[in-house]
């Protein structure tokens, strides 16, 4: 460590994640003042113009093109580039002892997770996926109600995740519709979400999915490349879904259906969990984060429970009850907890060992798909 | 037909739907005048106590304890009774030149709902199967969107019934959780109206569906039997599922997921229906029947549309707008309709062979949950 | 009485609020075998084909144009014409002990609301009158909590009807605007509901009305009246108020808001009550009648308790939970609650007294606004 | 100004509103990296240790106990201080040629606002009032409706603040329940927020509120006082209101009705706005505060629209459409905003002159309380 108060962070990526970390880097001390010190120490891209604007923006000391080079100068490796350059990097990372912090989902491929997993197991250092929704505050009450027995035995888990970005057929190309480079489509990115945050609220109670039934649909087959002048310069195909849902029955014999879309017109960033148990149920719905839906008790109906109160979880580091945070408050709360297990030594969770496990049921997801069959979980 | 102006209607059953139709077939004068005029001629059961307290209390004029001999006496044969006893006295009528108004699902296995949809066939009368929420005011309002192309190419449908009635495992067993007698539990109960709905929604855009998976769960395997001192019995084995889900996918590759349950903590009668095409989504809930959510054209989110407005359909017939109705609304229009099909001859939908077409679906989850693999349909 | 099992009903006014009782008349037998019988036996009008019309659909025996004939040969009045005619045939009945049922508000001016009141205390029969939202379950249940003390101390209310009939200034001139005949607008229509409401709600706990201030709005002076052609004949004045607004304030200190109006745009017939006690607050709206939210213990956020289940007042004669109620149920519930009380001699309310009580707020209200300052209530 | 390039910023105040605007101007550079550089300069306070931490956690250089030794040093002042001290800080300050943004409400009585608006006038430099919820892009959204024409001729505006905070009688005593230094109690602290947000989103087009009726309330009127060793040491008095009515009156005949509460048990930061127009309709919730339900045009009813879009007010500095913002972003715009006038030399509203039309209308709902009758404004 370059010097025992301050981890020196580097940062690969520096688009959207990269700035939603940047940010959570630089709100830590105001409002956890107890995290480790942190330097934005470099940032790490390789269009070197934008790099560096972003590197201003973001308040990074430095940039780099190479992040073989960069692993050696820092304390802490952040690795937020698309999912085809998730695994070298963050495994020559551990290799040197340095904790990764990875973007999700973990890999394009079961196997380069299973990479990834080995290369953690192997390092004394976190590595953590930076699955955020688990720490939603509503998201980490809910989880309290379920552990504390509030809902009951669990019977049956729906996990939605809903967009509308691609539902337009000239939208155009990006990496994310590209299989070698995402891996998957709203399988990967936004079907991980909902994974691991099902696997994080009930396995505890319901056991690991057991087996499970896939869907895979692509309803756009190729999309337009546009040039800077605005026309179109050629199509690309499109070779990960647009959408998939699941059917899945866990260890205990509770059953889940899960989904995901590019194309649920009117659904910007519709993330929605419900749960029902033998003695109660709840809802949540990321667009509405501060609020959960829960019916416990002698509840009738659903109480909507505004999470801002001062004991709710990583609420009294905010503001007052009814002051509603947002979406990017959840990655200063993962970038608090990521950052005091490297400081303190302690674990992290979700673990790259997690995230593999994640990565498990979106392989059967597929599997199931190709073959039309049900898929057992090893 | 007993005389040339009054329809004679003769109803098998007499408990929750004999209430529900002989209340519709009562408030038909008032406020729908242009419906034929009908008789509660007789009806039908098996304990005469009963059947004679609810014959007065629901306006028949007579009773009978024996099908056969009440068919020859009536214009119009309604079967109100358990799915077992569906089959047989709906054929006989048919046989007999009688219309028949059967409740669903149209019987508990897929051949006796063949013999059925041939019966029908084979009648020069209506044959007609009470799917009741295709006669929901802002379900009709629905399809008249859909068909008018507000949504777009469909890609998404997503149908969920939700009960909670069997969550205690000491709720005591019925008829509904024998699968002699009811041919399946959540899903012929709950599910064969969500696939009559999508199925009247959407598939003149989408086509059929084309291929299923399907997924049964029992969670409780017995329940107790009580006696008349509220002492437990016996047991009885559950042998219908307690919930199922499905994936389906449509002809033209729109994708879907059905799920009901009886176990679903704190829903009393929770159908949802969700549609996304790719101008527009709506969504739809049984407990709030007189609103449709909605979002076309311009619209950025959706509309919470309350469909009570004079031309809203069969709204003209009730209050003025604002003025909500019920569930049993929907009772007092398919008896309209049905029974305007009968006096004037014309068809009526969803008919016997409509309802067979669910009957295929259902039948062919069944079949995809033992086998564990996606079934395709005829 | 006519017979000594059988009420015989006459009923003046046969356009809305005849067609809500006749309903709510017809439907008693099947529903609530407990009320008395009746015999729509007379409906009283001054259009003699549209009255026979009516009668003929709504299930009368007779007609007639004169009601004072009628008062002698029925056993029970119902006074459902506009406002202007209530006072004198009702004041007629009860001074001949026939009992009745006046719809609201009571009249059009406190003075005949006050001769309507006498003759009610000097007669032996109810005389009843028609304030529907006492009877809809989720408002009783409101009032079990209240009374049960789940909302501790009373200290805010708020009540709120919004309609949208009027926004277009082209919308035709009619009775209701017109100060004579229908006393005030949206006052009297809509805000007599909103007062007797909040009284029948909290008033046992607060204290009542001690003193209030008063301001009523009228947005568009003159409305058209048209011809049957479709053209416009002359305009006419409005010389009621299009919306009102009070503050109030309870003998115990709890403060309120109310408000009503035609100008609501997109609002239909959505009257709503909150209230804030020390240790709960609920909601209701009359858009989702089925609905109540409530928070009330430890709960944290309100809870949307649908009131449908079986020991729901007035539900056990209806459907299983779940299976929602329309607005027309109130009437059937308030017609069986009014009927029993005749037969039985029993008390009925909301009686004239009652509604004399709400009259003298409305009045308040009207006397505020034009003083400019706080009214104290007697 | 200390540096031709930097802000050099003094605060007055470290408690609940130092850290919104310290946050907020921590976060600008990376946001908005067109607004002007800022250093956070000087923390003003009188407990020097709470203070020194404060500073320490807030970011900034150096602390002082003396406001007035600092307005020579900084080349902006922040007034986040009680309510009675916003007005010689402030006048000082402008006085000296510094630009000042002061808390709401603009001051304790309507002659100091006075005061400040007239030392805002003689100034050369920008003088705001925080009056954070203009802010929220939701708001400025509706606000771009309106002015649109979207809602046609404004007829109601309905304002509420709805807190639960003092409903427990023995919540302690605190500066805010005394008239002395708050000036008022929800009115002012509540209210104000109110007022300003119904001027700002309609007075453009219903002109001023011309008239209004006030109606203040104390529930409990005096509070204990707890020593740190959770014993009762004193009650003191409650010498402002704990909830305020108001009925409100504009030049154009528009009507509103306005009311704030700290004993509205459940809700915690309720701050909801509704106004229908002739064309359309709206409805905002703080809670929600990412939303906005919309009725205009074709609509039937409202839509739920997502305030989140790229190009939404101020959204393109944030994050994709769907992943929503939070409370506190609403200080980042108006510190972007007023900083920005400070450096361009532009104007900020809300002004000094604004908020003490917002004081004038705060200070008539009181003198109409104590008159008990309507006050016209000048």
């Amino acid at each position: 460590m370059s010097d025992t108060e301050t981890l020196d962070i580097g940062v690969l990526g520096y688009r959207f994640m990269g700035k939603a970390h940047a940010n959570a880097l630089a709100r830590l001390p105001m409002f956890f003042p107890d995290a480790p010190n942190v330097r934005r120490h470099t940032l790490i891209g390789r269009d070197e113009d934008a790099l560096a604007d972003a590197a201003d923006q973001f308040g990074f000391e430095q940039t780099a093109t190479d992040w073989e080079t960069v692993i050696d100068d820092v304390d802490v490796f952040y690795n937020l580039g698309p999912n085809h350059v998730h695994a070298e990097p963050s495994i020559a990372a551990l290799d040197a002892g340095v904790p990764v912090f990875c973007e999700k989902p973990l890999a394009p491929t079961l196997a380069d997770a299973a990479r990834m997993r080995d290369a953690a197991a192997n390092a004394e250092v976190p590595a953590g996926c930076a699955f955020n929704y688990r720490f939603v505050p509503a998201i980490r009450y809910a989880k309290q109600l379920i552990d504390a027995g509030e809902l009951g035995d669990i019977h049956h888990v729906r996990g939605r995740y809903l967009q509308d970005w691609l539902v337009d057929p000239e939208a155009p190309w990006a990496w994310r519709m590209d299989n070698e480079r995402a891996g998957s489509g709203a399988l990967g990115d936004l079907g991980a979400h909902t994974v691991d945050l099902i696997r994080f609220l009930v396995c505890e109670h319901t056991g690991e999915i057991d087996r499970l039934s896939g869907q895979l649909q692509t309803f756009v087959d190729e999309r337009p490349v546009y040039g800077t002048d605005g026309t179109i310069k050629e199509h690309r195909p499109v070779t990960v879904d647009d959408a998939y849902t699941a059917q899945i029955e866990f260890e205990n014999g509770a059953v889940g259906s899960l989904e995901a879309s590019r194309f649920a017109t009117g659904h910007k960033n519709d993330h929605t969990i419900e749960i029902h148990g033998s003695e109660g149920s709840l809802k949540f719905s990321l667009e509405r984060l501060n609020e959960l839906s829960v019916l416990t008790g002698t509840n009738r109906g659903y109480e909507t429970v505004l999470v801002t109160d001062e004991d709710d979880p990583y609420v009294d580091a905010w503001w007052p009850p009814g002051h509603v945070l947002g979406w990017e408050h959840t990655f200063v709360h993962e970038n608090y907890e990521f950052l005091s297990a490297v400081a303190g030594g302690g674990p992290f969770e979700p673990s790259f060992a997690t995230a593999y496990d994640v990565q498990v049921v979106l392989d059967a997801i597929e599997q199931s798909d190709s073959a039309g069959e049900w898929i057992s979980l090893p």
